[in-house]
């Protein structure tokens, strides 16, 4: 590890105060490792990938908007720039959304700057509340906040945490379109001996992340893919696609399903899968922290790492 | 039509010389439409509903950088405002982006202005000629083309048509990273009635867009869905999700194949189809441009409604 500090490091999408910073303090024990702020997501894959970094959190996929499509295009590795880099940890995080300015209401407020994940998790507020103020895209919700804390005409969509690192008021609070507005985040790590055991007898399941291509000369090809994992019993959990940048409208796909990619009935899913597609992938399998999510795990042991063990 | 001209008119994501413009003259003779920009896709969408306009065009996919997810959203149509509107037509349009600026050359720039799906095409690009230059989100690649316009170190990605609009210099030229970067556009009428009939003799193929949720409490359901298409032969050509709003990840899923609904075979499909999926939606029928894209259809007649036929 490149890291000069004594403990090992979790890289994070940042600026401090992010939702994925805040991920990463969910996932990490703070008394046992020390977190670094990354400027872009491709960034916490290239510490991860250089092992500058014992892990990395970014975010994958919001409840309200849909994939984080950066976090995709990196899994798709069309550089294989991050051959040996895996999610080994998944974590869901409340995303609640506020309005912050310096002003001292919204009447002053010429302007809103946020994320465009943020605004588009915001629309109905906006909508009824700020319809005609000019929207300004910025890289993070953190950012916009910080650029607001010295423009008295501004306002920003971001947490009520940012508020407090920028001194900014909370003009309206809790403003996203749904009340289940969360994120889920995956935690990367650089070596696939590092994922976590199967669990046995625990009452918990796993979920692994696949990504794979299909010939798009044969017809039906990705419903044969997809037929796979019925037909052996795996519950798909979540499905998107990229283009795959190597032909005009040829996608890779992403697969998650329950299920551990070490466990026999998987691996005889992933043997017949081989037949349908092509490039196929693991990227990781990983505790299923939703269905945990009920079970206060908020107070349970710290995840994926926390407690020294790989689980 | 709340149009004043005796023309009718096609509502397009503007301003001015932006792709969607581009892709509106492709389909339109100005010579009997007008055209109107929007500032965004939810105007194109609505004004397409109202009657205010005859078609809208609007920017749905592109090859390299993946689906527009705000016509996804607005096709999802979460509030039923847009119970009216369907595709009636489609087409592609090569997209080259350039560096436009005032300055004489990029060692001057300090800002790049540009659509966010525009920078995801051009990152190649970027990496190796503006690292470390500041990017700055805006709403469309023409609104940076304006803003750079008075900036001498700024510069904007945009066409080389709005390198002429604003009498900027072009820095670089093709700087996408796929020559294949190609953007396909709808087009969208309010009633479903003015949908091309099928075509019968002509070698031509049509596609129809659907979207559906399954019920994500049955294991295999998307599966069984897609196995419909396979089993009545009928070959997908798309497929994009999007989180239905109603239940966290839970998904509206929309799926393109080859086949006009208005045919035997697809109607037994849908049939079919209804059995395994919940509130399914037959977004429109159209002709495929794609194949004809090699069988050089610039030159003949104008589509969608040029001559003053619905096909």
């Amino acid at each position: 590890m490149a890291s000069t500090s004594p403990l090992p490091s979790v890289a994070y999408l940042g600026p401090r105060s992010s939702y994925s910073h805040q991920a990463a303090l969910e996932c990490f024990d703070p008394a046992k490792y020390t977190f670094e702020p990354r400027a872009a997501i491709a960034d916490v894959f290239t510490a991860v990938q250089a092992g500058a970094v014992a892990y990395g959190v970014v975010p994958f996929e919001n409840s309200t908007n849909g994939n984080v499509v950066f976090t995709l295009d990196l899994f798709c590795d069309r550089t294989r720039s991050f051959r040996d880099t895996f999610v080994c940890g998944e974590t869901y995080l409340d995303v609640h959304h506020c309005l912050l300015s310096s002003a001292a209401s919204l009447s002053s407020v010429a302007r809103i700057y946020s994320h465009p994940q943020a605004f588009g998790q915001c629309e109905n507020w906006l909508s009824a509340n700020a319809r005609g103020v000019e929207r300004i895209d910025v890289s993070s919700t953190s950012k916009a906040a910080q650029i607001v804390a010295g423009d008295a005409g501004a306002a920003a969509i971001a947490s009520r945490v940012a508020a407090d690192v920028h001194g900014l008021r909370v003009l309206a609070g809790n403003i996203e379109d749904s009340a289940d507005n969360t994120t889920r985040f995956f935690v990367l790590v650089a070596q696939p001996a590092l994922r976590a055991p199967v669990s046995k007898g625990h009452g918990e399941t796993d979920k692994t992340l696949l990504s794979f291509t299909v010939d798009h000369e044969i017809p039906g090809a990705l419903c044969d893919s997809l037929k796979v994992f019925k037909d052996f019993g795996l519950n798909l959990t979540s499905i998107a696609s990229r283009p795959s940048r190597l032909l005009p409208w040829n996608y890779v796909f992403f697969v998650e399903f329950v299920g551990h990619s070490d466990a026999q009935h998987v691996q005889a899913a992933l043997d017949e899968l081989k037949k349908y597609c092509l490039n196929l992938r693991i990227l990781g399998s990983y505790r299923d922290e939703q269905r945990r999510r009920g079970q206060g795990y908020r107070d349970s042991e710290r995840r994926v790492a926390g407690n020294g063990k790989a689980s």
